[in-house]
C-alpha cells in the first residue's frame, strides 16, 4: 500500500537509512508455529555481503530479532528484525551533499521531499535491500515447508576487474527459477503472479527490466511456436515452458522462470559532470568504496523478493475455494 | 490488494466475465469536480474495438455511467461504469468446456478455483481489459489537467495477413512514452514508479516482459555509458534518457519510456494437442473469431494501465511534503 | 482502504447515489464454489424495504447479478450486484438544494467536496445501505456453511405513531447476537473483532454508539464482578458473558453480543431553522416521504455489516497457524 | 489491513511482546519536513507511565528513533521507534503458563495461534499500547501544525484505594474532545470519521463501548430535540452538538466529542476460578504488579489513537477535490 510495505497477508514493512542508527523490517502475517532462528536470517544476509568483491563497504550486518518469535517458533505476531549500521563513513558524503550524483536518486528525492539524508543515498541506498533479504529469509522458511525453492544466478558478460581498473562499473542479468510449485497458485487480473513478481523485482534499485519464460522473444514468435503443448498422456506436463510457469497469472505447475536486467552501478571513480542543487554543472569524482558490479549481491535480493511474493500467494490461496 | 482492485488512492475495481451479463469498473478516490462525460469513455473504448481487424468479435461496447458523476462533474463518490455483453456466442465454447486450451488460463483456473466459466475464457478473457480502458479514460482526464500525456505504439514485425492465412497468430511490442511530467512523482522502495508500472503492465494478459529506458541493454553497458549526464547549465535537463525518466522510483522530469512484449494470441485455427480435464491428450481446433494479433488493441490498454499508475501517484504525492 | 471498500480478503466496494441511475456493490474475495442465487439477495433486501411502515419511499429494489456467479455457484471472481433507482422524485429536493438540512451531511459534503448531488442526500443517503445488505446476503451464505448465524432486533421506546402525528421522528437501539462461533476467530491489536465490528456498525449513518457485552456498565464494575468465570469442568463454557464473546479481539466461543444506538431520523416535517449555502439562517419544512423511525429497517443493515466482518475474519483466520 | 498496521496514508505498524527484547512502531507516510525530536515522544510516553499509581510495573520506556528523522526533521521515509523491555520478571508467569486467566486473551490466543508467549500476556499485553503512544506523538506533531488539539480525561466513579485494599480492580470512562477542526474532514460511507475513531478506540484492550455526541441518549430523543440547529446568522455555528462534531462521517467544524468505556483490570489479587489448558477448573491468585485501574494510563492512548485517525484523515483529504 504505502511505499515501504509489501504484501497483502504476508506483509513486510522496511525502514532505515544507509547512515542512520539502524535498518530493519517488520513481518506481519506470518503464520504461527514456524521454526525460525537467527541463523536462518544470518545465512541469507551473508549471501548479500560484499565477500570476495574487494573494496566494497564491510558490513558485518548482525541481525537482532526483537519480537514475534518465542521458543524457536513464530508466534503469529509481527516479527521485527533490526541491523545496526556500524561502518558509517559519513565524511565521504559531506563534499557532495549539494550535488546530484548521476544515475542516483539524489535529484528526484529532493524534488519529491524537499530535502534528503544525503549520506550514502539515505533511504535510496542499496543498503535498504538488507531488510528485504532478512524478510525473504522468513518467507523462505514458509515456502520450504511446501517444498518450494528459489534459485537465482548472475550472468555478467563484462570483466569486473577491467571495469575496476578503469574506475568504471558493469551491469548484468539475474536469472531466477522457482521449483516445487503446484498448479493453481497466484491471483488473476491485477495481481497476476507475473505482475506481482515484476513489481517486486523492479522495486529493486538498478533493475531496468524483466521477462518471463520466452519473454521478449515470444513477441517475435507465432502462436503455434509459443504455445506450450502436452508432453505425455495423463500428467499435465508440457513439452516446453515458454509461459515461464504462469498462465493467466496463475502457476501451471511448471517451474517459474524469469530474467531481470540490472544496470551498472552509477557510482564510478571516473570524473563525471553533474548538476548541483542550483542547476549548475559541476565535475565530480565519487569517493568511497562502491561495488563495481552489484549483480552478484543482488542475487539473494531477487530471491528474497520472489519469496515474499510466493509466501503471500500461498496464504492468499487458502481462501480461493470453499473448503 | 485483492486481485480485482488496483491502486491506493485512485482505486479501480473491475468485474465481469466474457459471456456473463456485463463487465464494469468502480473508480473510487477520484477527486470531486473533474469534468467527465460518457464520450470520454466511449472514445477510449473505441480504440480497443476490433475495427479494421477482420473477423474478431464485434463488440459495440456501450458504456453506462451508474454513479459518481453529477451535472457533468465527478462527485468524489465512486464512479461505476458498466458495459453489457451483447454478442455472446456461447455455443462455440460448449465443445471445449472440458479441454484446456494451450496458452490459455483454463487449466490454471480450474486448479485454483475448482471450476470455471469456460465460455470465452470467463474472467480470464481479454475482454476484461475493457474495464481497464474505461477506468483509464477517467484517469487520463485527471492527468490531462496536469499536462501529462501518455502515448503508446505497436511494433509488429511479422505479417498479420500471412499468419491469418496459416491459421496462426503473431505477437509484438508496445512502446509507451509519458510526457509532461515534473520531477518528484512516484514513491520509493516497494512502490517505485517503474515497479508499479511493471506490475500494471504485466497484469495485462499476454504480456511477457517489460523494460524501462535502456532496459536489458543497460545490463551490458558500463556505468560511464549508462549514466545520464547534464545537457545544459541551469535546467536539470539530461543529454540522454537511459534511465527511462525514473531514478530511485521517482520521476526525473524527463519522459518516462518503456517497452512491453506481448506473446502471440494463443487461440489459433491450426490443430493443436491439448489436455482435457482428465489429463488425456486430445486434438483441438479452436473455433470462434479471434484476433490474429492482439497488439494493436492492447495499445490503449497499456496507456490505461499507465494512466492508473500515474493518477494514483499524483494523488499520493500530495502528502509527500509538509505544506 | 478507501472509503467505499470494506474488508481485507472478503472485500466489498459499494457505489451509487440516491437519485442516480443505480446503486450496487462488488464483492471480491468470496471463495469459489458457494451456492448463490438471486433469491438469497432478494430475501435480505426485502427485510430492508419500508413494508408496513407507511409513507416511506416505495423501493422495489430488484437486484441483478452482473458477474461472479456461474451455474448457481460463486466463481471466485468479483460478484457485482446492481439495483436500479426507479422511484426518483427529484423535484422534492430542488427547493432545498441550497439549504443544509439539520442533522444531514449536506453541509459537511459541500465542505469536503466543493459540491454535491443534493437529490435525496446523494451518496450520503440511507439508500446506500441497500448495497451493504446485498453484500451481507453473500457473506451470510459463507457464514451459514460454518454454522454461524446473526440475529439483530430493534428496541424502540417511543411511539412511532405519536411522532408521525407531530411531524417528528424517533430513534432506537439495535441489539445483535452472533451464534455458532468457535473460539479463536478474529485478529489482535488494531483489527480486534470488536474494533472491526465497531467500525462497521458506526459506519452506518445515524449510528451514535456501540457497546459489547456488559458495555458501558462494565466501566462501573469491579474486576471480580466483570470477569467471566468457568461454568463447568472440562468445556471452556463461562457462567456469564460480560466480555460479549470477545477477549483480546478474538472470539471466546460464546455468543458475540453488542448493542448500537441510532439517532432519530433528521428529516422531520416540523419547521426547523437551517443554514443556506451563504450562511443565512432560513426556515425549512422537509417534504418527501421519510421514515419516522429508521431503526426497524436498520436491523438487517446491522446484520449485514456484522456478516461482512465475520466473513472476512473467517478467511483471514485460514492463515493464522502453520498447517 | 493486517492486524498490526493502522491507517491508509499515515500508516503505523507496531510490534513487540510484553517480555520480549523490545517493542516498537514504524510510521510510514508521514510527510517530510516536520520537526520531530526524541523529547516529543518521551513526553507522551511519560504520560502513559505508572507514575503516582503505586505498585505497577516500573517501565522507564526509553525510546530510540532508528530511522526517518534527519537534522531534526522527518525525511518522508519510515520513522522507526523502539523501546527496550528492561524490567522483565518472567518468573511471575511461569506458574500460570498453562492457565487461562479470566478476562484475559490467554485462551483466545491459544485457540487462534496454537500457542502463545504466556509471559505477561505477550503480544496481548497492555504494554503494546506504548507503541501507539509513540506513534501518536508523531501524529500530534502533524496535527498541531493545523491547530488541531486532542484532550482526553478520565472519569472513575469508584475508589481505586478501596479496590486495591480488596485485591480488586475498577474501570472507568475516558472522555475525549478534539478542537481546532475545520469542516470537511473525514471520509464517507465505510470510513466515516466516527467509524474510524470507533474502530481505533475499541482496538485498545479493555474498551467495551464508545458513543459520539449525544450517543446512546440520542436513541431516546426525538428528531426535533436531537438535530443541531443554527446558532447565529452567517457563521455555520450550531446551538448544540448532539452530533459530536460529525455528520455523515465528515467533520462539521464543531469539536469532536466522544466517550469510551473501559472495563476493570482483569488481573486481580483475589482468588478466582480459571480453566487450565485441559479444561480443568483451577483456583488462581494472580501475582505480579498490576494496575488497579488502567483508566488514567489509557487517557494518552485514547488521544494517540484519535491522533492517528485524524492525521490520516488530514492526508486523505488532500485529494478530495480537484485543485
Amino acid at each position: 500500500m504505502s511505499a515501504n510495505t509489501f504484501g497483502t497477508i504476508f506483509k513486510v514493512t522496511t525502514f532505515g537509512e544507509s547512515h542512520g542508527p539502524a535498518l530493519g523490517c517488520v513481518i506481519d502475517g506470518c503464520p504461527a508455529g514456524i521454526e525460525l532462528s537467527l541463523s536462518d536470517i544470518e545465512a541469507e544476509l551473508a549471501r548479500r555481503r560484499p565477500g570476495a568483491v574487494h573494496g566494497s563497504r564491510d558490513e558485518s550486518d548482525k541481525p537482532e530479532i526483537l519480537s514475534g518469535v518465542f521458543e524457536g517458533k513464530t508466534l503469529g505476531s509481527p516479527i521485527a528484525i533490526i541491523v545496526r549500521n556500524e561502518n558509517q563513513n559519513s565524511k565521504d558524503y559531506a563534499d557532495i551533499k549539494d550535488i546530484y550524483r548521476p544515475g542516483h536518486a539524489d535529484f528526484t528525492w529532493d524534488a519529491k521531499y524537499g530535502f534528503r539524508d544525503y549520506r550514502g543515498g539515505g533511504r535510496s541506498s542499496g543498503r535498504e535491500t538488507l531488510c528485504r533479504v532478512a524478510a525473504g529469509a522468513v518467507a523462505k522458511k514458509l515456502l520450504s515447508l511446501k517444498g518450494i525453492k528459489i534459485n537465482a544466478s548472475a550472468e555478467i558478460n563484462s570483466s569486473i576487474e577491467d571495469a575496476r581498473g578503469e574506475g568504471d562499473s558493469v551491469g548484468g542479468i539475474v536469472s531466477c527459477q522457482i521449483t516445487g510449485l503446484s498448479a493453481g497458485l497466484g491471483e488473476p487480473v491485477f495481481d497476476k503472479l507475473d505482475a506481482r513478481l515484476a513489481g517486486a523485482i523492479l522495486s529493486i534499485g538498478a533493475c531496468k527490466g524483466i521477462e518471463f519464460g520466452a519473454g521478449f522473444a515470444a513477441s517475435q514468435m507465432k502462436g503455434s511456436e509459443n504455445n506450450d503443448l502436452p508432453a505425455n498422456e495423463g500428467d499435465f506436463k508440457y513439452a516446453s515452458n515458454n509461459a515461464g510457469g504462469i498462465l493467466g497469472g496463475i502457476s501451471t505447475g511448471q517451474d517459474i522462470v524469469f530474467k531481470a536486467a540490472f544496470k551498472p552501478t552509477p557510482s564510478i571513480g571516473k570524473k563525471q559532470k553533474a548538476y548541483d542543487k542550483d542547476g549548475n554543472v559541476r565535475e565530480i569524482e565519487i569517493k568511497g568504496r562502491h561495488d563495481v558490479c552489484i549483480v552478484p549481491r543482488v542475487v539473494v535480493v531477487v530471491e528474497a523478493m520472489a519469496a515474499l511474493v510466493l509466501a503471500d500467494s500461498l496464504l492468499l490461496n487458502l481462501s480461493s475455494k470453499n473448503n
